[in-house]
């Protein structure tokens, strides 16, 4: 297996990508591509005591950086050898089997809907963050849509349910309708109308449908698949990361009030590495572009070498999993019929 | 000053709902009426040692109760004699300042409507409640209205900065847009042109408008007003409530594990008591309904006695600064003109 990674993307890169994909690459025993520019990457790497490039290790020179403040419609034009674009190619061009990129979030779905193309029949590609509370559920769409329909929000629904079933290797995946109430009618008319779409879906038995979920329970675990549009999702998702850093910063407080609290914080320590542990995005991977004909990962912008190998981890399971293929065979229960 | 309560609403009515409005009375020096089926509420005061009424409390005997699934559409026709249909029909008619109910929120908020009115000129009545995290934002709209035209949002803004600035006792309150980016040109075409009527607002010196803000900021404290339709504002609210309750019972669980981590926790106790206090949604009140002619709170489905003395408390409060009397005031800066 051959992953592709955009060496150039992120807060942090090129050293904390190069080296993160350089330790992957021998605890996971796969093969990487680094695309970016050659000289740097060759820097990181003398920098971290490495002189040669490791078997089963390229560079793909790559001139150009796609940067954050980029147009995402104007990338795949102005930016056409960047280190984004080019890993894109090769994986169209199947060089490789799935591609990461820590940078610029629109840019990367734009350019892998335009490179590596859509699924033949699915509307729009998604984000697809795993949620680390409760029980690891997916929301899709976290930001991708702000503007939906009721068919986007279908597919965005079976899709998740596939990549839940085949990526975290949930059984029967329940797929919950982000909403502002559990009823039936609750909702606008976009809600109103995925509704009856992700019902029927459930009739015909394609997806495990459990009606609309108000985002009190779908932190909490009592759903495996959040289906919202890309504007609520993306609100959803950065409200629960803004209340668990505001939490963590008080109890940080907290602990570091005197020294009895903190001898108290060190009675509780193994417990709360668990949980930071549990809710640290380094360990969970990036978001999954679904939709996609191959695996495209967005990793986290401030990925350092960890989350480059949790990313990593995360493409080769996309890969061996199956699931791009798994939305192909089904494309036709989540396409409606043109009018 | 004469509270109107609705002594039939929420989980724990009457006797909790009574128990903390005598309570009250007397603490806060107010009068009280409470509203709803006397023998009920009689019996509550015994239960609780009262056996007559004491001074400056009063009861409104309606025999009906509106319940959490009657259609709020249908609540002033078909249950036009219930506890909350009279206590607002009596707040209406000057027969008390202000109007609590922890009862059915649709109903409450198409019933004020229309027995209490809306300010002349206010499109809308929003759910207005207080973030407890960072520095006590308000949120505007939390569910009332999911679909919402760009005046909406541009009152919701204006109505929360008043409310901030009287109630909240902020000054210049910022008022953020919550968008799923803070550049000008995000979110979809509601947020755009919220935007650009927010941005002529506060260029013509009506409030102070921050721009866009993302849900992640808007839980920290870097906004003093969070101005988003019904939808997004109930799930970025209930995901917040979500993700706190989480935390709360992971920590729970950490510190009950074993012996060590029992006594670490008793050393962080004041810190955590501390926390805890200020998430406490019995110490912030209910949500106003902003917008309304007179001051109208829902509180929480669930207030006990300490929930419904907040929710006096914030009433009282409520009167005293006036901020109903300013958005009259000001209407006129947050209408667009008729087409």
């Amino acid at each position: 297996m051959k992953i592709i990674i955009d060496a150039m993307g992120g807060d942090n890169a090129p050293e904390q990508i190069v080296v993160g994909a350089l330790q992957s690459a021998k605890e996971f025993g796969v093969q990487i591509v680094l695309v970016g520019r050659g000289e740097e990457i060759l820097a990181s790497m003398r920098k971290n005591g490495w002189d040669t490039l490791p078997d089963g290790v390229e560079i793909a020179h790559a001139d150009d950086v796609v940067e954050m403040h980029d147009d995402p419609a104007q990338v795949i034009h102005q930016h056409r050898n960047s280190s984004m674009v080019l890993g894109l190619r090769m994986l169209s061009q199947g060089e490789g089997d799935a591609f990461i990129s820590a940078g610029n979030t629109g840019a990367l779905l734009t350019a892998a809907t335009l490179v590596v193309k859509r699924i033949r029949g699915i509307r729009r590609a998604a984000l697809a963050p795993v949620i680390p509370l409760g029980n690891s559920s997916i929301l899709v769409d976290a930001g991708a849509n702000v503007a939906c329909t009721g068919e986007f929000l279908l597919q965005f629904g079976c899709m998740g349910s596939l990549y839940a079933e085949y990526a975290l290797k949930k059984k029967n995946p329940r797929v919950g309708l982000l909403n502002n109430g559990t009823e039936e009618s609750k909702g606008d008319d976009l809600r109103k109308e995925a509704y009856e779409l992700l019902k029927a879906a459930h009739e015909k038995g394609n997806i495990n449908f459990i009606g609309n979920i108000e985002a009190r329970e779908a932190v909490g675990g009592d759903v495996d698949v959040i289906v919202a549009d890309g504007f609520s999702g993306n609100i959803f998702l950065k409200g629960i990361e803004g209340t668990a850093k505001y939490m963590s910063k008080e109890l940080t407080g907290i602990f570091k009030r005197n020294i009895i609290s903190k001898l108290g914080a060190l009675c509780c320590m193994k417990g709360i590495k668990n949980l930071k542990s549990k809710m640290d995005y380094r360990n969970i991977g990036g978001s999954m572009i679904i939709g996609i004909s191959k695996p495209v990962i967005k990793a986290h912008g401030s990925s350092d070498a960890l989350g480059t190998r949790g990313a990593i981890r995360q493409a080769i399971n996309a890969v061996n999993c199956g699931f791009c293929e798994a939305i192909k065979e089904h494309v036709s229960d989540m396409t409606l019929p043109k009018e």
